[in-house]
C-alpha cells in the first residue's frame, strides 16, 4: 500500500468524460490498496474564459480579484472529480487549496507556498477517502485567496507530496513523458525512463515545455521523486529524480530546439567598465528576461570597442529594442541589430561532467550540415548554440542522430 | 451618509455590461456619501451550466460537492464586480460568504444561516471600500462550504443588512417592484409604494414570485426594511416593512393567480379519526408539499363518509397520486380524482383584519363573471379560491377591478 499524489492538468479534465476517466484511473490504484490524493487543474478553456470576462471589464484587473476569480476554475474541477469518484463507489472529498492547508505569501497571481499543514488531508485519507485538492491555489495567513501562477498545479502536487511524505507523485499530462527530442522534429526520438532534476530543469528552460522550472526546482529541493506520464493511456512515463551514478553513462539525455528567442546585437559598444551593467540593469528594470549573453571584440575600428549580443523571448523583442534605443546616446554604441529568425539548439546531459569532447563533436556535426553557429553558451550539463531558424529542424535531427541515435 | 446593502440577482449581473451598470449604480450612491455593501448572485446561466456538468457525471451528485461546485458561480461575480468598480475608480474588495463571516449549519444545498460575524466587512467599509459579498453561500463552523438554496442571495443581503445594522437594503431584480397584480394579466395593475411583511409573505407564497418566503420571514424577524426595485432603471421600487396603521386603510393590497397547483380529491373517505393524519403524513414523508385542504360531507351514501380535497404543486401531482393509491386499500376510500386545470386566485391585504364583507364581495364578483369556486381557504389577511384555470385571467382582472381599480 502506497500513498500516491496524482496531478491531472487541464486537458486531462477537459470535459466530463475525461473527468470520468480520471475517476476510473484512481479506482485502479484504490483497488490495489493505494491511498490517493488527486490534484486537479481547471478544465481546459475555463481559465481563459474567466480572464476574457475580466479583461472585457478592465484591461488591467486587480491581481487580488483575478485570484478570487481564477481560483473558481480549480474549485469546479475538484467538485466534479469527487462526484465522478462517488459514481464509481469510491468515497472522495474535495478540498480547496485553503482547506488543504496550503499557505502562501501575499503576492497575488504568483504566490509562493510558505508551508502546508495537511492535517485535514491526513484525516480524510485515514477515514478511507480519496482526497481531491484544487491545484494552483492557496490562502495567505490572513485568509486571502491566492494563486501560484503558471504551472501552479504541478507545484501544488509536488509540494503536497513532500508535505505528506508520499511514496510517489504522478504528473498526468497529454504527453507520454520526457523525450530525447521533440518527436515532431526527430521521429527517432524516444521516451526517457528516467532523468535527473538538473537535466529536467535544463530541458524545461530550453523549450521542452513539459513542466515549469520552479516545480522541478521544488521537487529537487525536497527530494520528491515524480513521474511525468499520460492520462490517455497506461504507459509508464518518465521518472524525475536525483542524479545517480549510472545516469552519467549517458552523455546526452536530450536535444531541444527553442524557437521562441530573438537576438539583439549592439555594434561598437565602448569598451569601458560599467557599460554592460547599465544595459542589463535597464532591461531588467523593464522586466525583459535576457537569456544568452556574448561579448566579442569589435573589428575594423581604431577605438577600443566590442560587439554585445544577447537573446530575449521573442514577445519581449520590441520592448528590448525600445530600452536599448533610449540608451544609445548615453552609452554611445554605433548600431543595434535584431534577428528574430534564430533557434536555440541545446544538448543536455549529466554525463557531460565526466565526458570530454562533447562540444567539439556537436560543432562538428553542425559544420557537416552547413549550419552556422551564431552564439554559444555552456553550463556543466548543457551546450546551447544559436543557429538560423530555417535550419533548426535539420540541425536538431542531425545532433540527435550523432549523440542519441 | 447611510449604510446600504444592495443585492443584484443573476440577470442584473448577467454579462459584463450589466456588471459595469452595477458599478455605475454603486458609484452614484458613493458620490452622495453612502457606504455600500453589494451582494451578488451567479451570472444568469452559470449555475445551470454547472448543474448540467455535474448531472452529466452522476444523476444524483453529492450535496456537499454540489455546494463546492455551485459556490464558484457567486465567487466569479464578486471578483468581476470588484474589477468593474476599480475601473470607475472606486476602491472595492470582494469576499466569499465564508470570508464575510456567514456561518451556517451543515445542511448542504439548503443551509440555514446560524450567525454572521461581519468584522471583516466592517473593517473594509471603514477603510473606505465598497465590500462585495458572494450571495447564496456560507461556511460551517468547521470550514465546509455551504449554499443556502433557492433565493439564497436575497437571504444573504437581508441577513447582512441585519448584522451590519444597515440603514437600507435594496433588492435589485428585473421587475420594478411589487405590483397589485401581474401586469400581464391585469394591465391596470400598479406598483405598490409599500407593503407589509405579512402581505409580501402571502403574495410570495401565492405565486407572485418576486422573492422567496424565507427571506421575507427573516427580514420580518429582524425588522430589516428592504426595497424591491429594478436594476434596469432608476425608478423607486416597493418598500417592504412592518405593518403601519395607515396600511390598514387599504383592504386589498394585491391580487395573485397561482397556476402551478393541482387538486386531488379523495371521494368517500370513511369518517373515522386518524384518517386525514395518515394521508397527510404519508404525503409529507414523500416530500409532497400540500397547500389547501378542504373536507366536506360526502353525499348520496348511507355510510358516514367525507370527500377530502387538497392541492399540491403541479410537478408533485404524480408523486401525490402514487402515495394516495398505495393507501386506498388500507384506508378504504372509494375513488381519487385529480385536476390540473385549476388556478388559485387570492386577494391579500392587512386591511381585511378591520374590514368586513371582503369575502362576500369577492365571491359576488366571481359569481357575476360566471366563475365557479372549487375550494376556499382564508387567513387573517388573505382569501384564496380555487377556480377553473381557463377563467383565471378573467377572474383576476375582475377581482382587481372591484377591489383596486
Amino acid at each position: 500500500m502506497a500513498l500516491i499524489v496524482q496531478k491531472y492538468g487541464g486537458t486531462s479534465v477537459g470535459n466530463t468524460d475525461r473527468i470520468k476517466n480520471v475517476a476510473d484511473r484512481v479506482a485502479k490504484y484504490r483497488a490495489q490498496g493505494d491511498q490517493v490524493v488527486v490534484v486537479v487543474s481547471a478544465m481546459s478553456g475555463v481559465t481563459d474564459g474567466l480572464i476574457k470576462l475580466a479583461k472585457d471589464i478592465a484591461p488591467l484587473p486587480s491581481e487580488r480579484e483575478m485570484d478570487m476569480l481564477l481560483a473558481t476554475g480549480e474549485q469546479q474541477t475538484i467538485a466534479l472529480t469527487a462526484i465522478a469518484l462517488h459514481a464509481v463507489n469510491i468515497p472522495a472529498v474535495s478540498l480547496t487549496g485553503a482547506q488543504a492547508g496550503i499557505v502562501t505569501d501575499g503576492v497575488h497571481t504568483k504566490a509562493k507556498i510558505h508551508n502546508i499543514t495537511p492535517k485535514r488531508v491526513h484525516d480524510l485519507l485515514k477515514a478511507g477517502n480519496v482526497v481531491i485538492v484544487a491545484g494552483f491555489q492557496g490562502e495567505t495567513e490572513d485568509g486571502q485567496i491566492t494563486t501560484l501562477g503558471r504551472g501552479g498545479s504541478d507545484l501544488t502536487a509536488i509540494a503536497l507530496a513532500a508535505a505528506l511524505k508520499a511514496d510517489l507523485c504522478q504528473i498526468y499530462t497529454d504527453v507520454d513523458g520526457v523525450y530525447t527530442a521533440d518527436p515532431r522534429l526527430v521521429p527517432s526520438a524516444t521516451k526517457l525512463a528516467e532523468i535527473s532534476y538538473d537535466e529536467m530543469l535544463e530541458l524545461a528552460s530550453l523549450g521542452a515545455k513539459v513542466m515549469q522550472s520552479r516545480s522541478v526546482e521544488f521537487a529537487k529541493k525536497f527530494g520528491v521523486v515524480f513521474e511525468v506520464r499520460s492520462s490517455l493511456n497506461d504507459n509508464p512515463g518518465t521518472i524525475v529524480k536525483e542524479e545517480t551514478k549510472s545516469m552519467e553513462d549517458i552523455v546526452v539525455r536530450g536535444v531541444a530546439l527553442d524557437k521562441n528567442q530573438a537576438k539583439v546585437t549592439l555594434v561598437g559598444v565602448p569598451d569601458k567598465p560599467g557599460v554592460a551593467a547599465r544595459i542589463f540593469k535597464a532591461l531588467g528594470d523593464a522586466v525583459v528576461n535576457v537569456d544568452m549573453i556574448v561579448q566579442n571584440i569589435s573589428h575594423g575600428t581604431g577605438i577600443p570597442a566590442t560587439d554585445l549580443s544577447f537573446t530575449v523571448d521573442k514577445p519581449d523583442l520590441l520592448k528590448a529594442q525600445k530600452v536599448i534605443a533610449a540608451l544609445q546616446k548615453d552609452i554611445g554604441f554605433k548600431d543595434v541589430l535584431a534577428d528574430e529568425n534564430i533557434g536555440k539548439l541545446s544538448i543536455v546531459g549529466v554525463g557531460m561532467k565526466s565526458h570530454t569532447g562533447v562540444a567539439g563533436k556537436m560543432f562538428d556535426v553542425l559544420a557537416r550540415e552547413g549550419v552556422n553557429i551564431g552564439m554559444i553558451s555552456t553550463s556543466e550539463i548543457k551546450i546551447s548554440v544559436i543557429i538560423d531558424l530555417a535550419k533548426g529542424a535539420q540541425a536538431t535531427a542531425a545532433v540527435h542522430k550523432a549523440f542519441i541515435g
